[in-house]
């Protein structure tokens, strides 16, 4: 077959199954045999050509499950170029944004969960991002879970992050007044100077999480973005207004620790009627493109902006992943792999 | 005027702001100075003379509040007898449901917000619970929070008291699995004999609720009904299956701490995308008619079955009060002041 090529293919394993924090020394950039890019006749495969891939707290989360495998590729979100295709819905030179490899080139046996792209005029990166699945996923917590309305008070934790900077625009867009917490004052001047957060603050900066909250929001908290977990979902407890909404979307403090914190202040829920809700932006892929078009939209605009940590190289993922954990990112955290 | 009469007024009180686990010592009944059963022209208020009043685990974390003064009468939901009304939907001889006060007369200002009984053939004092604010609370939480769909799995926590009893009798109406705790052998052998839970468990013989729920449930939970917080939603929480609901009733093993309790298990809110949701009753007063119709009908052809712990007089109120955190009430425990 006049497709056949034969590639090397490097890529990030895992290299033991992890117990306490994740450390560089946990992965491993290692060259595998070479790869052939061809799929046998009846296939309805696709080969990808990796370009950016997703740095994010889950692809850590999901490997401390022991069904799977040591020594196998991390996978998660990535932008990616088709090569070779037996699907029906592609074909080589398609861009697509889905679940793929940290590799150079990765098989996608089931390519009905790859999304085309729309928009490559944008920077393909932000489909690891802004466009992608942390996009999505703001999105969905905000205006679904959350059920904004104009004039509501909303937190949100960990909010220079991929998810959390949109989720401030959005709430800005929404007429809603937004705080968020971030991890280091060059990211709280970030959220207030270019996300347009109303107000921000260096939690490590706070020896009284309470006493900050109540200082940001004399008034109370009606939705928090919950991206940390722990200890500040503690103090928001004791924040939020009546009928306060909490969509549950990350845990980040807690991910690394062998026994989670206790979170003391939940007779909240019942006492201030409150809903805390978790949800799978899998489940909602039927929104993406109106997602798509709102977001693309408003970037061309320049209604919504956007900051991205872009490490080079599949040798740079160890530490970009390990640095995520100490909030060493400043915006979305992505590697790229190649740039087409 | 003709109606004026002068009568004493018994009542319950609470002698101190309290700290720590409520005491009977906390409480004291008293007869204060005799009261005027008349009303001055202009008012709107109505005089009842109280029947039966309900006791709740929440009568006490009201008193926490330390605006409420030291030595006023204890006020909950009681069935009460119009004496005197200078309101336009009420008579004297009416029976009404409502907060009232821990007392034989009050004075209702906002008599707006009483409700009238509609079955007077059944037993008034099932106004207290089944009919009453238990019931609707387990009906509300029940029905419109936690949504319920036939073959669910249903774990309800203090089942054996107003409200959980309920909550599982809808449960197998709606065709679900369902399984209680409650605090002794009585109360389980009731679950299963009398109200029709498929199982229900001792949790104080249990070394390991996490265990008991996963013999419980192999499968998962997917509704629970929360009356107790603490260690028992932290091992509910590891047995939820995908897309479980969790009714945030009541926390009644945490009211009496000075520090509540740490909740683990959090995390499983986002990883099973759960909903844990609270609710105040008194916001869906507008189905009323529609729950007292419904429970009114299954009562009297035997489908919904409902037990009470009645002690007798005012007097008894502190004991029944205080016993009700040591789980030594069987069924809805109520104070019976006068029988008409």
């Amino acid at each position: 077959m006049a497709d056949i090529q034969v590639r090397r293919n490097k890529k990030v394993v895992q290299k033991c199954y992890l117990s306490g924090p994740v450390k560089e020394s946990d992965l491993e950039v290692v060259v595998s045999d070479t790869v052939q890019l061809a799929l046998p006749p009846g296939s309805t495969a696709v080969i990808v050509k990796n370009l950016y891939i997703s740095i994010d707290p889950w692809n850590f989360s999901m490997k401390k499950d022991a069904s799977t495998s040591p020594l196998s590729v991390i996978t998660g979100y990535g932008v990616a170029k088709v090569v070779v295709s037996r699907y029906k819905d592609f074909r080589a030179g398609d861009l697509v944004l889905g679940i793929t490899g940290w590799e150079e080139y990765s098989l996608i046996s089931d390519p009905n969960s790859l999304i085309k792209i729309n928009y490559p005029d944008l920077p393909l990166s932000y489909y690891t991002g802004i466009l992608g699945m942390p996009g999505m996923t703001a999105y969905i917590g905000f205006y679904e879970i959350c059920a904004p309305k104009k004039g509501e008070f909303v937190f949100v934790s960990a909010a220079s992050g991929a998810v959390g900077q949109l989720v401030g625009q959005f709430a800005k867009l929404t007429g809603c007044y937004v705080v968020g917490s971030a991890s280091s004052d060059e990211k709280v001047n970030l959220l207030k100077e270019k996300f347009g957060f109303d107000d921000a603050f260096n939690y490590k900066k706070e020896q009284d999480l309470n006493a900050a909250l109540e200082r940001c929001f004399p008034e109370g908290i009606d939705i928090y973005f919950e991206n940390v977990g722990g200890a500040m979902l503690d103090a928001v407890l004791l924040n939020m207004r009546h009928s306060g909404r909490i969509a549950a979307c990350g845990m980040i403090s807690q991910y690394n620790l062998e026994k989670h914190e206790g979170v003391h202040n939940l007779l909240n829920i019942i006492t201030r009627k409150l809903r805390m809700e978790g949800f799978f932006v899998s489940d909602h892929f039927s929104k993406y493109r109106k997602f798509e078009e709102m977001v693309a939209r408003h970037l061309k605009s320049g209604k919504i902006t956007y900051v991205e940590d872009i490490a080079e190289g599949l040798e740079s993922a160890p530490t970009a992943f390990v640095g995520l954990f100490k909030g060493k990112n400043v915006g979305k955290q992505l590697v790229v792999i190649a740039r087409e």
